[in-house]
């Protein structure tokens, strides 16, 4: 009886996560299997202050074989978990991201690489030609190391652990490859940081699925009106605490997360990184 | 003292798993919170053939929100996901693919979005300029969409379904477009078969720790011994069961992991991967 209340229970706290995530009820089944990591998932949240508590070296290399079992397009295995070691690395990364001091307050600190390297290099060992130097190889050492930060993630979470993913250290990536030796082809996809939360953080709200979950076809239908009340859905439990871009844009009365990311991207932001990466050795033909 | 005796048993079954995986221990404290889950994911292996039993479609719409609620680059949430429903539509794209038999034999079907639309269209709906047609914005929602496909097949596993990722969908990315009706900028990143196992599958040695786990610095040495050593370890566990291309490269007494896969990519792939990327409007800059 007792599990069956239990059970009960994480049935509701899933059903109330994605609930107040995509505003649209989902019934949870409560005899499924696997309801507490179902839980977890739904109520994924971002942590970005943690207890000065440390993470031990052991669990950390647990997590990261965790994290590098996850599936590998045609078992290439294409990418790279890079841990941040030397306190005095970890702070030149962060001073490079000054809007971001949780990088240097982290117990932790990863990089997640892509590596197109490795598979040309396996070619010239075995005498064979490489006629794929191409997106598709680019593409692919990109989706390895974003499938092996989510399985890190998971991993993670499901010890206890928070975490916050830092893109920007795709903001001056040169500087992040010279300062952790990056080769040839290996680029920087995500940086994270990851220790005990010092806070419960809070479910952001995401698009309805109306939007985001197809059926057969894609449907482009209502964008601007589901929009629209997803700015007012968020406003209601996660308003922004600040409007970006004052002085170029004013005060929104509606400030909602389409005028939040239209402001955020209405500044050239990364215009280098295509650069950066052919200057590694990616050709993007 | 029963839940002392599991937890004991789940770490073991992981320090198994991560041995056979990585050809080296990692010891696993056995108080620790998550193991079932950490034991899904150290074990974790591809499945391709299904029971004839349906997947409920109230239970795949939860794993699809479950798996929209992972964290996404700037919350600007440029993953979508899409359901293959109707039969003949998932038949079309299987015999675009027919060397893999289990997309049309799949209980489900799916496939993982980037959509690197959404983002222009709300900056045009807010009245905001755009500079930001390059590389990061396909990066960001490709990096989404691979985010989204872990967490889906992270969720399914935790209620016991199997997955098989397939990225074949790009060998002929202008006909998925095509059938799923993919607009300006909404790319397949992969599909995904869905179902409930039919077979227990089995774990897939990956190189050692010591070529994709790194400290402070990546470190180059070593690569040719322990791909050397990789491919011995995993010719006693899983030796392939033919050879690729034989008519070009004859049979080799050595066939390891590095063989096969300097064979798989001594033939151009996908070469036409960038051309349909830059003709559904990506700037790739």
């Amino acid at each position: 009886m007792q599990e069956h209340v239990t059970s009960q229970a994480t049935a509701e706290l899933i059903e109330d996560a994605l609930a107040e995530r995509f505003g649209d009820g989902c019934g949870v089944d409560s005899t499924l299997p696997g309801l507490e990591e179902l839980a977890r998932i739904a109520r994924h949240r971002v942590h970005r202050r943690f207890q000065s508590r440390p993470v031990e070296p052991a669990l950390l290399r647990l997590l990261c074989a965790c994290a590098l079992s996850a599936p590998s397009k045609s078992d290439l295995q294409q990418a790279d978990i890079l841990v941040v070691q030397e306190k005095a690395k970890q702070n030149a990364i962060a001073a490079r991201i000054p809007d971001m001091p949780w990088i240097a307050q982290a117990p932790v600190f990863l990089m997640f690489l892509a590596n197109g390297g490795r598979l040309p290099q396996v070619a010239a060992m075995r005498g064979k030609p490489f006629p794929n130097d191409h997106l598709d190889l680019f593409f692919n050492a990109v989706v390895d190391s974003a499938i092996v930060l989510a399985t890190f993630m998971r991993a993670a979470a499901a010890v206890g652990l928070g975490c916050c993913p830092i893109s920007a250290v795709r903001d001056q990536p040169e500087r992040m490859s010279e300062l952790l030796e990056l080769p040839e082809r290996v680029i920087p996809v995500a940086g994270l940081c990851v220790g005990w939360p010092a806070e419960e953080g809070s479910i952001t709200p995401r698009l309805p699925l109306a939007l985001t979950l197809h059926q057969d076809r894609y449907e482009t239908r209502g964008l601007a009106s589901e929009i629209d009340a997803y700015d007012l859905r968020r406003a209601k439990v996660r308003p922004y605490a600040r409007q970006r871009a004052l002085e170029r844009w004013g005060h929104s009365d509606l400030y909602g997360w389409s005028e939040d990311k239209a402001r955020q991207y209405a500044e050239p932001l990364r215009a280098g990184f295509g650069t950066y990466v052919r200057a590694k050795g990616f050709c993007l033909d």
